[in-house]
């Protein structure tokens, strides 16, 4: 393949083919790619079922992004979406809208990128779709299988831990890393792989959702964000500890813009695909030994009957300080 | 609501609230829309997995498609890539890319068309995602159940009757006269409802699949190109009857655009959503018996071991002499 061909030279069919020469082939009794639809085994377990569309110039820029992360970024925020129901990803379809000057090449990256996050999440990429468009979009539909019960965003009951996998902050620190211009090694480039090839907990999902989590929602608009709807959903206000917030640790040894406190971007930054449970005080042994070996957390605070707040200030005063702004980025 | 409310005044929660206004409540035990994945019922029987994305200047025209006609119809393309499989649409979920000048009742009239196809088709939509773009598109991603076997495109036999449900050309003719200008009562109506508004063969395909088809396929690039699909899987050839090919009834009361045989547009026009099948010669009868107050369906020609023909005529003959050119209207 030559690298300046486009994709209005191939059509679809030669687009397909592209995706399909990246793709493994599908176990015995199923059947992907290339009939009306894909054929998939019979589910004794439960199901989820989620999507997530990407826009370019509004939820990624190809000036930073390069078209393998824009593809392994859709596979990893439908299966954080999945793991965060406590169900593991195991089916995707993929659409794609190109621009029909898009090289050949791109589309090719758009696939590794894929297949590459793909395999990483035990995930199979079963079908897709193409169409022409004046901007370059992506979607991915994800089915996942839930071995136990799901962990909704419903279930946090007063007294509960508020706990977080991993850290906060890196993701939205890497996308301004990004924007600013070409990133150098070491802690900054490590913030702009949060933002740029996130990974999914998809062991982490599961395994918590087994072991006492009581509510659970992935961390993609920030963390106060999400945790608004865990309270929203459950009916409960929460006592967050400023001190217990995972604040990425890279963040400190980088130059964030004038005025920007690591502790803002670890609250209200998005994307970092961590994922936010609450589990009875009771379950805390249970779940360190579940975690051990997967992946750091922390208890950042405990569910109340009612009000909202981070150490001595109101999450309602937080949000008119700047999540809102942030968030808007 | 008002009329003239934006895309960009109501926010992706305002727009998710419009949407699930449209909906019903699942069925006991499964969990839709709200969560970071819907929550599905487990499932004995195998399943489909498909996907089809719609974008506004390349696969729709604001100017002529009302928004309910393409959230209906995006769901009808979806339901018959299942049906042709042989399996019943059971749940989809949704992605729209909006432009923020978009009306909120367009997105309200988008939801609406989605939701009356998807009770006509026996489905839930179960979930969705909404971004903004710089042009309105559509993606939906479905899951289908299998009762029985899938019906793929591989297995057309040497001797096999190959047989189509209901008529051809009705969908390209109503785009043609959509194109051309408001569209009168009576036979052209009839047509540019075909097109703006197609219904897929939801019972006809799991009954051919329990009733002898062989290979199935739905009719959506026009029948030449389904069917050599077909004959390219199943490594066979065939020999069409010009005689059998159903015609809708509608082309010959209006005018097309001069030079365009009405026989033309059935064999080459797409989007009709007709099912196109193979069965052995034994299994007419039951076939008969199986679509009765179903649908109409013609025997179009026979499955030959090479060459492929129209009457007297190759179909490479054929595709040289304008089926691409069709096709690319």
């Amino acid at each position: 393949m030559t690298e300046d061909r486009l994709v209005s030279d191939v059509g679809e069919w030669g687009l397909l083919d592209a995706l399909r020469r990246n793709l493994p082939t599908p176990p015995e009794g199923e059947l992907w790619l290339g009939d009306d639809a894909a054929v998939l085994s019979a589910s004794p377990e439960k199901l989820v079922f989620t999507t997530d569309v990407m826009v370019e110039g509004f939820d990624f820029d190809l000036a930073y992004c390069p078209a393998q992360s824009i593809g392994g970024k859709a596979v990893a925020v439908n299966a954080s979406d999945v793991a965060a129901m406590g169900a593991r990803p195991h089916w995707a379809v993929a659409t794609l809208t190109l621009p029909p000057e898009t090289p050949v090449d791109v589309v090719d990256d758009l696939a590794r990128g894929m297949a590459d996050e793909a395999r990483r999440s035990g995930l199979g990429l079963v079908g897709g779709d193409i169409s022409q468009g004046r901007e370059l979009s992506i979607s991915l539909a994800m089915i996942g299988t839930l071995p136990g019960a799901a962990v909704t965003r419903s279930g946090a009951d007063v007294g509960d831990l508020i706990c977080v996998t991993g850290s906060l902050g890196g993701a939205a620190a890497g996308l301004m890393l990004l924007r600013a211009g070409p990133v150098e090694a070491g802690p900054a480039r490590r913030l702009a792989a949060r933002q740029l090839a996130p990974h999914a907990r998809t062991e982490e999902g599961p395994l918590l959702a087994d072991n006492g989590a009581t509510s659970m929602i992935d961390v993609s608009d920030g963390l106060l964000s999400d945790l608004t709807h865990v309270l929203d959903a459950s009916g409960v206000g929460c006592k967050l500890e400023p001190a217990g917030i995972p604040v990425d640790p890279d963040l400190s040894a980088v130059a964030l813009p004038q005025g920007i406190d690591p502790l803002d971007l670890a609250l209200t930054g998005g994307e970092d695909f961590e994922l936010l449970f609450t589990i009875a005080p009771s379950s805390k042994q249970q779940v360190q030994e579940a975690l051990a070996g997967k992946t750091t957390w922390s208890v950042i605070g405990e569910i109340v009957e009612t009000g909202r707040s981070l150490g001595d200030r109101s999450l309602d005063e937080w949000e008119d300080k700047g999540w809102e702004h942030l968030q808007h980025r």
